[in-house]
């Protein structure tokens, strides 16, 4: 079973790299950007035994730094 | 209107954030994670303006290293 677990900082958590990805889009002259943010996204193929608190201990403790970020877990089909 | 681009890397190139994820999964105790990829997740406010055609070219020459990685964009309702 493929999951998704999808990182992103905190609202008010200083973001630099989005904010050079900002300014580098306006550097392509495309205006009309009113915000970026930049995250992690990481693929992982697991069995089906693997249950969701297994899923959350791993964002958690491993994958997020829950101070300053968010996650979210996507399970797919199959 | 919010736009999320997510960039992973092409089958077959090596990730080693991924292993070093799958490993330390692994020293958590947690068993049945088949494979872990790594991948960026850049989320966008952009105004209703900005072209389908604007956002690829964002992705394609800034946010995804086209050599070794794919991009794939999503449009959310405001």
């Amino acid at each position: 079973m493929k999951v998704r677990v999808f990182v992103s900082l905190k609202n008010g958590v200083l973001d630099p790299q989005g904010r050079a990805i900002h300014h580098a889009i306006e550097g392509l002259g495309i205006d009309g950007v009113k915000d970026v943010r930049a995250g992690k996204m990481i693929e992982l193929d697991v069995e089906d035994s693997v249950t969701d608190s297994q899923l959350e201990e791993m964002a958690s403790k491993l994958l997020a730094n829950m101070v300053i970020e968010n996650y979210r877990i996507e399970r797919l089909a199959a």
